[in-house]
């Protein structure tokens, strides 16, 4: 095995079952958003779960402490990123709950049968891919931005692995919404859970948390909104519940709403 | 002209300008949703507005004084709901700006041009009409219905008449939310501005107001959530804001949140 931690990587406690994570702060650290999808995606004992786009690897990880899931696969098509996540499973000893695949998530039939997979989850880049390659394309970039998959393959490719019946969840952006359930229902990933994340309790919505089911019935749910800050801007309860007790002091700068 | 208040009806003074509405409590009332729609929608001067199911004509006539709109068409397909509108409009000498067209919005091309009109605005049944028609359809079911038209309908009549550029403002149930921003898409009517109603801070919306863009470019905005209630259940101050001191009281019974 290589050396587990590179120049520049740093390893976090994730206060949650003596977890750790690897984390590259000059790349990209995880934010609230893997934190509230870890826990709004629900996964039933021996489950198959699939995660599009991991980045870090906070997710699998997440969700192999929070869930009874037999096998988390998660695609990174960014070779160091993935690189990181594999090593922060081998660190955590989770290299049989856990596979990184590092491979565009377009080529997932060359890994899995079409309807085959209990949960899809992910948390695909935010900004739209349209405004043209930078010429100096980075890791950044590249987790941020659809470059190398759109929103709509994320949503395709889900749909396409999912069993009748299987669950989507995905975190994006409010913005989105329109393209979103627009592409969900195309593919048939009917919408069937909305739970809409504020700063503040008077604040817009910043952060969409959505469940699709697999060739569901047409009927949405809206859930209680989730409120990040109490008006004196400590974080609320239901955040605390969320991140745990000591968790959410090492998240606390990537924890914030931008993350 | 007919006598003004027939059997069963009441005439609510709306605490604006003087105007006044006439109801009959045993079919149906306007709720909060009538109000809050008004508010919401912009209407520049000398715009033509029409509205698809005015009921009783609360909307036009708040419009009427809420806005300097040119001329409000409002159709309703209930000959009894449209003549007591038509008695609202007169009752306020209002005949000038507000005409009230008993039929079928189906029917819109009767009376307008396609790409005429600056603004829509329409308040359509929540309740899908696929469960079929009762036996005894009455005033309040088809108010409440998709019986005589659908969701589907009450769009693509609003596209159809909608000039490039204009806008279409509808309150609804966040339950429907895909089908309606599904529908609007296909109709060329891009989703452009959504805003939440949420009965207290912590419960989940329950009114949602969206406004469209006839051929708009993608790009969906989101509100700070329309909250109603405070903790102690008094009307918040917005709320307050958008009824105006008074008229309140004349709505609270009608103007609760399940209005």
């Amino acid at each position: 095995m290589e050396q587990v931690i590179k120049e520049h990587e740093r390893v976090d406690d994730l206060q949650l079952n003596g977890l750790k994570i690897i984390q590259n702060p000059e790349s990209f650290c995880f934010g609230i958003d893997a934190v509230l999808l870890s826990d709004f995606a629900k996964v039933k004992e021996g489950a198959s779960v699939v995660e599009l786009g991991t980045g870090t690897g906070i997710i699998p990880i997440l969700l192999s402490a929070k869930t009874k899931a037999s096998k988390i696969t998660a695609f990174e098509v960014q070779e160091s990123m993935a690189d990181m996540a594999k090593r922060s499973v081998l660190l955590n000893d989770l290299e049989d709950r856990i596979e990184i695949i590092c491979d565009n998530l377009k080529a997932y039939d060359r890994y899995f049968e079409k309807s085959s997979v209990d949960v899809v989850v992910t948390n695909p880049p935010y900004m739209g891919g349209n405004q043209g390659i930078p010429n100096e394309v980075d890791l950044k970039h590249i987790s941020r931005h659809e470059v190398l998959c759109t929103l709509e393959d994320v949503i395709r490719v889900s749909a396409a692995m999912l069993k009748p019946g299987g669950s989507f969840y995905m975190v994006h952006r409010p913005m989105r919404l329109v393209d979103i359930v627009s592409f969900m229902r195309r593919y048939k990933l009917e919408p069937k859970e909305i739970r809409l994340v504020q700063p503040t309790r008077h604040k817009k919505p910043n952060i969409m948390l959505i469940k699709g089911v697999r060739s569901g019935k047409p009927e949405l749910k809206f859930h209680d909104p989730l409120i990040v800050y109490e008006d004196d801007g400590d974080y609320t309860k239901e955040i605390y519940e969320i991140y745990g007790n000591a968790q959410i002091d090492v998240f606390g700068k990537r924890g914030s709403i931008d993350g």
